[in-house]
């Protein structure tokens, strides 16, 4: 990568690239219209409850992909790594949070299944192209996310809240919003929730759980959509033994259009 | 049920105690606008294998519900049995069709989990009210489905190729066919192929390998949409040592509008 080259100029093989070698930055903006992903691995004899957790809560949890046990590739990123190519990762045991390292080729288990879940940055190209400013990338911060009151249905012993991401838009372009969101159910869809945080439970705008601060405009209504973080938080209230996860904002970029999950 | 009442005057409780109290019928047409589905009930050490399975291949796999091992009720329908409720049932060992009862409380195991996924009847009603003609529905007869030379993504030890239900349409309505059913994804969504039935290795439209075959009118096309029978294929061919579906045709009939299931 040039030194005067910006997210938005990289294809996601060169965004993968330039995480790989170390660099550790959020991907809101990177990589436009290219599907962008939660990651979640757990030793296989989590993997049914994992699986069956997702498909009880497909707000949050839209499954793109499952590996086989021990395996590092995909077929939504070819060539790519599961264990180097995303650019902060999170390792779990026992529910705490055990170590934030930029990868994890070292952590690998030959029992780890891991899934790939929709991420809404994947949506931020479409809103902006439908003229729905995107708060967050204009002002270069990560997307703010809260952990809701809202339960996820159980799946065996994975429990927890959901997590949501919040885009402020101005009042008079929510309803765009939610129709260009609306047709990518594969990246969590239409917003959850628009209007009073309190709602959600969320107390605090501006102290997000995951995540920046971000500021609203004067009219800006503040726009939940439902966030494929909320697996992790499932490992922090469930407490398997070992899971590793991206870290917040810091996804997996595939090489898939969004375009290919657009419904309808 | 009057003697002189139709599907279409019941709703789906009504049906569904119809079908419990013995009737042996096709279900398409019976309450027009509720969700029906395909029942696969498979023991707890192939659960993993089967949702796996419908996750790689949501086109014809679309799940709706999963049962905790053992039970037999289902959020989709309050008060629902699932071992009674449907017209008629398929028992499977080793792969092998074994019975074709028309309920299996005899037969049911507290190792069972349940898959409920998706089906293509469900949005029929929603194709007439677009002015496309249901052939199937008109003539009284139960919608004609095809095996396919298209093998489905394996998962495990399961895999089966696709299996896919065929309306005919005017040629001049197969986009408005496309359009209508491509917002519910949850029930097969957009066909797979519409035109020349040897595109999916489909030697002989009159001869069905499930349900009835239809008669095409001039101008029409016939129009394949991936089938909820995909998962039965996959047991034929994967031959776990026991397994419950329902038959072809005669599905089980949910309390869900076709409504809640549509995107955009």
């Amino acid at each position: 990568m040039s030194l005067t080259s910006t997210p938005a100029d990289l294809g996601p093989r060169e965004a993968r690239e330039h995480f790989r070698s170390g660099a550790d930055v959020h991907t809101a903006g990177w990589a436009p219209g290219r599907t962008q992903a939660n990651l979640i691995s757990v030793p296989a004899d989590w993997a049914y409850e994992v699986l069956l957790f997702c498909q009880r809560n497909p707000k949050p949890c839209p499954v793109l992909d499952v590996t086989d046990a021990g395996a590092w590739t995909t077929p939504l990123a070819p060539g790519a790594d599961l264990r180097t190519d995303i650019p902060r990762y999170r390792v779990w045991k026992d529910g705490e949070l055990a170590a934030e390292p930029s990868e994890v080729t070292g952590l690998w288990r030959s029992d780890l299944v891991s899934f790939l879940i929709g991420c809404s940055f994947t949506f931020e190209a479409e809103l902006a192209a439908a003229g729905v400013p995107v708060r967050h990338v204009d002002q270069g911060r990560n997307v703010p996310m809260y952990v809701t009151d809202r339960a996820c249905r159980v799946a065996g012993r994975l429990h927890g809240p959901m997590v949501v991401s919040m885009r402020p838009v101005p009042a008079e372009l929510v309803d765009r919003a939610r129709q260009v969101t609306g047709l990518l159910p594969a990246v969590h869809g239409a917003p959850v929730h628009a209007g009073d945080p309190a709602d959600l439970g969320i107390g605090d705008l501006g102290r997000p759980d995951f995540g920046d601060r971000v500021g609203l405009h004067p009219g800006d209504v503040p726009v939940f959509w439902a966030c494929g973080v909320t697996p992790q938080a499932a490992v922090m209230a469930s407490r398997p033994p070992f899971a590793i996860t991206h870290a917040p904002g810091r996804m997996f970029v595939t090489d898939v259009p969004d375009a290919h999950y657009r419904v309808g």
